[in-house]
């Protein structure tokens, strides 16, 4: 039976297990620190396809299609995939799991898809609505770069501020307790708003939604940053992870040695020009489903606490004078079924 | 506890209630045949707003207060909102409910959105993860117009196929057995696609999903169109209802007298010069969460199926040659908590 404890977090306490997860990239995150973590790794960033959109819709059904082989599955024995992306109308997802026939919920949470994916995964098992359910994202530089920003051959600048979409996607089937890594909390965000409304700083729009769960979690699960081996954040980058660790820490919080960011792991910030850090569904969607996921497995990390945050805008709201809405939804993950923190 | 009967379908064994609906609409839906039945009529479309898109965040937002208002809730007592529309990147649902507080859970259904809003509430009560859940989503026939096809300063020439996108929004809360209408099996679909590539013939586009959808739930459940009083699609237009009636007596059901659409019920076809019907996310929300609803409540109607279908794409997909996937997801909603069909 799930256990609200508190009044943004549940308790699983049937504690599913993922089952398996997988990953694919392209060129420039094979050549980050992560590169030998990831399942597929394509050279070709078009991935064999005419347009951007479709080499996202590629990697996506690549990844789920890689994720169903490693656990020895066939789409026929997924019960529900939870999908969404940053295009218009999420078409990545919907071409590239058009052709499995799995019954199919799609999402839109921006870059926190794959937190709110896995959650909905595990809820659902949890709360036996699924034997098994899947969640996958994606994101593409190239396609989110002409419809958030500019074409790329416009050629336009960069500010220090802004982050680099990563061309990648992950998958992750979650299903009944069996093998780590096991689900154990989930919490659901609320939109969070403090008026930033710059859109090339997103990972400021999106801190106060990662300190806004953060700190709901811990409050609900009497626990705090040190009950964990890892605090992962999606792709706040460079400069939202220091105003996380800023915000929590006027709450009482301290994350320093404990936290990390996907969008900080995936590239080697010195050397690959990449702004503040990687950004996009696929970011965090690409380095849970190889490095995390595999070390919770491995025993490597034990207590592990994922967030990823979405900033809840489009270019339109954005010119029409909006401000910048952020979400974050949080999984905790552990290498042990019960007990730990 | 959740029984899944068939491959797809869902059987709600605790029978969730919708507790309380409110549906919001402006001048064109109030001078249609349910113009009486809309609980918010506001016969300014920009909503008191600067932007077509402003004013259809603010359509959703007042749904959602006035379905709790109108069930004695305030946002706390709602554990989860489920709640998504057309937008790009979905901004009426994120700025409409920002101030809500509730957790959110972004969804992208294109017009199958509060069909499978409500699914995931239905599924979330019945799975004890949530005690109350709420579904809430919108559309506006200018900022659909704007983004799908054409300004409307353009004014462009429509096709006879094309359908008329709603200005209206609906939200529903669901919660624990109680009073009707009741919430007694959904069925979550998958993408079909039958290579329509035709934007301006959506309702053939998403007959094929919904014939797939309305099958598959008869064989599950061993029932047939003669068990239900009314068989309800969200948005197929004159066009798509008459295909998802040859379709479907093809494979020996007869929806006869008892298939009703949202987009053909909202609008008078003959003087309201709406094309093939009515559409968008705020047509079958605005539909269901007035006139069905009631009719439920009341005991008028007794065994409903509600199935919205969605068209999964954008105009990019459209013009890069992608044909048009589509999607159906179901709900039967009776006025008795158990037996009937």
């Amino acid at each position: 039976m799930p256990a609200r404890i508190g009044k943004y977090t549940t308790r699983l306490d049937r504690s599913p297990s993922v089952v398996s997860f997988a990953s694919v990239v392209s060129k420039k995150e094979s050549e980050g620190p992560l590169g030998a973590c990831f399942d597929v790794v394509n050279q070709d960033t078009a991935f064999g396809e005419k347009t951007w959109e479709k080499a996202e819709s590629r990697m996506q059904e690549t990844a789920v299609q890689k994720a169903l082989e490693k656990g020895g599955l066939s789409a026929g024995d997924i019960d529900y995939i939870f999908a969404g992306d940053l295009l218009n109308q999420c078409i990545s997802s919907t071409y590239g799991i058009r052709a499995t026939g799995i019954p199919f919920f799609g999402l839109f949470g921006a870059c926190s898809t794959m937190a709110e994916g896995l959650a909905l995964s595990g809820l659902f098992v949890e709360g036996k609505l699924a034997e098994r359910a899947m969640a996958a994202t994606s994101s593409h530089f190239c396609s989110a770069e002409r419809q958030f920003r500019f074409p790329l051959e416009y050629g336009g600048q960069r500010t220090p501020t802004s982050q680099w979409t990563v061309t990648g996607a992950g998958a992750a089937i979650v299903g009944e307790k069996g093998q780590p890594p096991y689900l154990r909390h989930v919490c659901i965000g609320t939109i969070e708003d403090m008026g930033v409304t710059d859109m090339n700083n997103m990972g400021a729009a999106m801190a106060p939604a990662a300190a806004a769960t953060f700190s709901r979690f811990f409050e609900d699960t009497h626990t705090s940053p040190e009950n964990y081996d890892l605090i992962l954040t999606g792709d706040l980058g460079k400069v939202g992870s220091e105003l996380l660790g800023k915000l929590l820490r006027e709450k009482g919080y301290n994350l320093e040695g404990r936290h990390n960011d996907c969008g900080l792991m995936i590239y080697d910030l010195e050397h690959q020009d990449v702004g503040a850090g990687g950004s996009g569904c696929g970011c965090s969607a690409s380095v849970l489903c190889s490095a995390i996921l595999t070390r919770i497995r491995e025993g490597a990390l034990r207590e592990v606490l994922f967030a990823a945050t979405g900033a809840l805008m489009s270019p339109t709201s954005v010119q029409q004078g909006e401000s910048i809405p952020g979400i974050a939804h949080l999984v905790h993950i552990s290498s042990q079924p019960e007990g730990g923190c």
